[in-house]
């Protein structure tokens, strides 16, 4: 049971953002930035640093629908997005988005982890200061949905099908249409 | 020196704010938002918070200059700040202030590190849903921030004078004001 009195049936950060719409905007606007905007690294490459970071702070929502969406963006490939989040040297992905999580999981613990030579490998590997800043700032982005999401208390759900119903619809139309717009989910669940 | 190319004498948050003006305005509406929008908290309550975070994360710049916020808020007390940062169930606060600060350290670690009796102990002390759920997303926000500045290994003045000026620039303007009308410091140092 959530820590505090959220709306019932909405799950992970969709709870609080409901309950404190002025917060959920920015949040929403930095995620849709820096997940869905144009971008050197493909939206499914974004979502995969986001679902890593939040698998290995243990946050059952967000890494589900985040390894959903990132699935979605990869031709369905669900097994590679396992693969990622368990063990991201040994995946089927480029050896620049390899240094680029080996960053993430620096920042997942704390900032202070990265090295030079963490840059120099993605750098070595073709990595921009854009891809390194977003690279960043996805993992502490995540550092902090899911403190929210944990530090509340949120509902999960279960069913995988409901995380891949939902990463359809926030694929399609983004974060914030997708939380203004509450989906049946919401309704039904 | 910091791992990408940021603007060169622009310290903290602020140096890949510039780099990067799309993510800093989310960034800056959040904390305007969270740290100085109308609340039942004070804004010296609240920016004790983001230092306190800060401060068990170990990032300089951000608990120097949200300590210097807070203290600006506080009557200048900045014996009160550095009592907060290292020891707050001996400070010179509000008891639920004490409950608020125990969850925000719980967040900083871990948001699964909340259990119903740190809700519960806010509670009686009367805080309301919205104080707890602005403490565990303040907290949240703090640790993204703390990792966005020390992941890039950006630049932190060591003269606390600098912080005590900028605390009163922003203090005044708030954060997304402050951010768009550099401040002198930006090009003196």
């Amino acid at each position: 049971m959530p820590h505090i009195k959220l709306p019932e049936g909405v799950p992970g950060i969709r709870g609080p953002m409901q309950f404190r719409p002025e917060t959920a905007k920015p949040l929403n606007d930095i995620v849709d930035i820096l997940l869905r905007g144009p971008h050197s690294l493909s939206q499914g490459e974004r979502e995969l640093i986001g679902a890593y970071v939040s698998a290995r702070n243990d946050c059952r929502y967000c890494h589900t629908i985040h390894g959903a969406i990132a699935a979605h963006h990869l031709e369905g490939n669900e097994d590679l997005v396992t693969c990622v989040k368990q063990d991201p040297e040994n995946a089927e992905i480029s050896p620049k988005l390899k240094a680029l999580l080996a960053i993430a999981a620096k920042v997942q613990h704390s900032g202070k982890d990265v090295t030079t030579q963490d840059i120099e490998r993605a750098r070595n590997e073709g990595a921009t200061d854009l891809e390194i800043h977003d690279t960043v700032l996805i993992a502490a982005v995540f550092c902090m949905c899911n403190r929210y999401v944990d530090g509340l208390a949120t509902w999960a759900p279960d069913d995988l099908e409901f995380y891949r119903q939902r990463a359809s619809i926030v694929a399609t139309n983004g974060y914030a249409a997708s939380t203004i717009t509450p989906s049946v989910h919401a309704v039904a669940e």
